[in-house]
This record gives C-alpha cells, structure tokens and sequence, in this order.
C-alpha cells in the first residue's frame, strides 16, 4: 500500500482485499493527509489477530509519529510493525521479492517527499497441457520450460520453448507520484510505465498557486506522462477548491489523451 | 464534542454543523477509537483558517500522544490547541459557561477513564410580548421579569410573572458513559438525566467476557440508567461480534423499556 491517510481500515473493509496479507506500506512524506490512517490501521490490525511483522517505509521525518503512536496505544500487540527510512533525495530500490520490486522516486514538496515506482518481476510463460502430454514431459523438466528453456526429447528431437508454452502476460508498472512540483526526472524513472499516477491539484488558472504550495497542475501532470512515454495517467490529489474535476481531467487531456480522474475504491485492470 | 475517533472530521462534513464553532472536546479515555481522529481534526481546522483556540479536555494519558502530533504536523498553525487535564477518579464540574456545565464522571476500564454529564443551564421564561405591551413594561425591566420577577405598575398593581412569561422548556441533561464496566454511582451522579447515553460492548451471554476486559453488557447498561431514573437510555459501542444489535436493544429493553440504538449520525430531540 501506498501512504495511510484518515479513514485508510475502513476503505479497506469496503474492498474484497483481506488486510492481514498487507505486508508493506510505503509513505511518500509526513504530511497528516498522508499518514494519519497509521495508528488506527495498526490498532485495528492487532486487535484482528494480527502475527505477521507489518513494515511501513518512509521518510525519517515519519519515525518520531510512528514511535509516539506505538508507545502510547500499541504496547503488548502481538505483532511488530518496523519503520525503515527511505532517503527521499535518491532513486534507488528501496524493496524487492520474487513478484516485484519497489523504487524510490524523489519529488519535489514542501518537505521531504518520494514518489513509488512498483514493478512486477517478468511472469513465467503458461505451460501448455496438451503438449507437454504430447511430448511425454517429466515434471521436473517443467521449471527449466517455464523459464524460457526448450525441450530435448529424449530421441535428440529439440522442442522449441514456443511450441510448449503460451507467452505471459507483459509485467507491469505502477507509478505514484504525490505530493508534487512537476519533476522532469520521473519521465526517465518512469519510461513506459502502464500507469502513472500523478498529482493534479490545481487547474491552470491557478498554475501560479501550484509552484509556491509545491503542488502540480493537471496540465504539468499531463506533460510528464507524455514525457514518461506511460501508457495511461490517473490523476488525483485534487483541490477541493473545484466543484468540478472534469476541468482538470479536460486540461490534462489536452496533452495526454489517455487520462482518468481517480475516485475512492477505484480498480483499474490493465 | 466527547470523543474524537479515526474518520470524526469526514462525519462532521455530514452534518449541517459548522465546526469552526466547536470550541471544546472532552476525550474519555485514551484509547484508539477515541481519539485517533484528533490529528486529522486538528489539521484540517487550521487549512480552514480556524483562529479561535480548541480546548481538549480529557486524562493525563493523552498528553503525550497531542504533544506529538502538535509537534510533527502542527507546526505554524494560526490557532492554540490546550490541553487540560482531567482527573478521572473524581466526580467534579470540569467546564461552565453561561449555557451549559459538563461534569466529570469516574468510570472504570482498563485505563484511566471517565464519562461525562453536560447539564444545560435553566433557560429564562419566554417574556409574552402581548402582556408587556398591555402593561406598558419599559424595556429595562425585562431582564427582571425573565428572570422571575413579577412587575409592579406605577400605580402598585403588581402582575405576576406567571402572566407576564410562558415557561422556558426544562433544561436539558444528557451524560455519556463510555467505556466501563457498571459503575453504581452513575445512578446517584446522574438521577434524572434527560439522557443516558451507556456502552453496551457485549450481549448476557458473554457477561463474563465484559467483565474481563472493562466493558458492559446491554443489560447492566439498562440497569445504570433504571438506577439513574434516566428518561431515555442509548445504546452503542457494540461489539462487532454481533450482526444483529436488535438483540442487545431487546436484552436491555427487558430491563429499561425507553432504549434505543445509537447510529451514526443519529440525532435526538428531546
């Protein structure tokens, strides 16, 4: 998960996601907007029964919180929550497991800030049944085919890789940037991701606004998905100044067609 | 205010209330779900420009919890949060103003814990202008005869206040126990209350279960308010471990027959 702002337990109660899995959480920067879902989050997981150590990444400025909530209502939970800091001025891999690997992307905010790069590690390709039945396969050949290899047959017949397997689906990449000043280096990050979350808090009329609050317009939002090469942009963050978000969605669009506004619960599949 | 849980300020947009005129919050306990909606409050008065102080009365446990939130995300807001203590073990007038007093009332959880009873002050008689007028009664006098005096006419007729005035409605009380076991003088502190609004965690069958960990069963909390000649008895802080809290509501109405359950955004006149 991506930052904890108020109210973060009960939107995942509205969701079909089983929040004991949650193992990571990543904070973009201490603002309370941001983080002040944590102490409910971490109360309401230990009195669920909660035993899997839940670590939460995120800049230094975030340590001092973190420790006052556990000392004064987390004692004698049964499981640990560990705060590992995240220098926000590197883009460095700040996190990785066999199905993904997390980046740091340093923003520009008012204090200290990192947007998430989220990769997925490349899937194996799909074992087709039917041939490997064909060809008499033992089963211990099958890690060897998923992972790109032929097969020998044991006459010396060599069946190529293609033949056994169906292709994988592409993986994928999510990035998340916010809160922000348009960054230029987040399109190098950044190139060719399936979608880049951006903030747009401000319309154009109040691009000057956006610069000296530290925050982007929709329109800026749009440019660095462009320059990003992404394939889609999500924008959100928005000023509760606009009884209307289409504006916002209309000016990014004028340079990124392919954008949407994001909404509480929103899923986007690929 | 009493009480402050995580998600308070996205209930208040709910309401019609303005809350920039919340001026006191008085916190029971300092538990999670009591209080972990005070950093988002307070943070989000001060981006809506609030300037008038917001005291928050409640046990010494809280402190250190508001001091540092205070310090990691209040830093240059234009208001003063206070912080004053209550002491939890006594019985004592803890707040008063011209409309109301709010008194403090021993509970017993597993912290320190106390309710409270907010008494309304008695409201003046309503002056009946058709009389005023009849017997020509200067402007100054009113106060007077608000107040319960009669009027006594240049020629020594005197015209008693009941002629003059329509009762005011009967000041108003209501006290909030939360969370605690049954405490016995709750009846005596709060004879008569208009309102008692009691914790009902658990149903009879885990009344042992309520007694280990501090909390009442809906039964006990219909017997505190038939103990107190309460008017009207309010159910709420259930258990999660019921579906359906129309049990908890039928188990205490055997007891108290004016019961009712508490519900977000419930409002109750009297």
């Amino acid at each position: 998960m991506i930052d904890c702002g108020e109210g973060t337990q009960l939107a995942w109660r509205g969701t079909r996601l089983n929040w004991q899995r949650l193992t990571h959480i990543f904070i973009t920067h201490a603002h309370g907007d941001h983080v002040f879902g944590l102490p409910g989050l971490i109360s309401s997981m230990a009195l669920m029964g909660r035993k899997a150590p839940l670590i939460i990444h995120g800049p230094a400025q975030l340590r001092p919180f973190l420790q006052c909530v556990l000392a004064n209502f987390c004692q004698g939970m049964d499981y640990q929550v560990e705060f590992v800091t995240v220098d926000t001025t590197e883009h460095k891999r700040v996190y990785v497991d066999r199905s993904m690997e997390v980046w740091s992307l340093p923003l520009k905010h008012r204090v200290p800030c990192c947007g998430y790069l989220i990769k997925e590690a490349p899937i194996a390709d799909h074992i087709r049944r039917e041939m490997i039945d064909f060809y008499k396969v033992p089963l211990q050949a099958i890690k060897a085919i998923k992972a790109g290899g032929d097969w020998t047959t044991p006459d010396g017949q060599v069946v190529p890789h293609e033949r056994l397997t169906t292709p994988a689906e592409p993986a994928r990449s999510y990035a998340y940037c916010s809160d922000t000043m348009p960054v230029p280096e987040v399109a190098e990050w950044c190139q060719g991701v399936d979608l880049l979350y951006h903030e747009a808090t401000f319309a154009d009329v109040h691009q000057q606004r956006a610069q000296e609050v530290g925050h982007s317009t929709a329109r800026e939002a749009a440019m660095v998905a462009k320059a990003s090469n992404a394939k889609r942009l999500l924008l959100g963050h928005f000023s509760a100044r606009y009884p209307d978000e289409e504006m916002l969605l209309r000016e990014a669009q004028e340079v990124f067609p392919n954008t949407i506004l994001a909404a509480e619960g929103l899923c986007i599949t690929p």
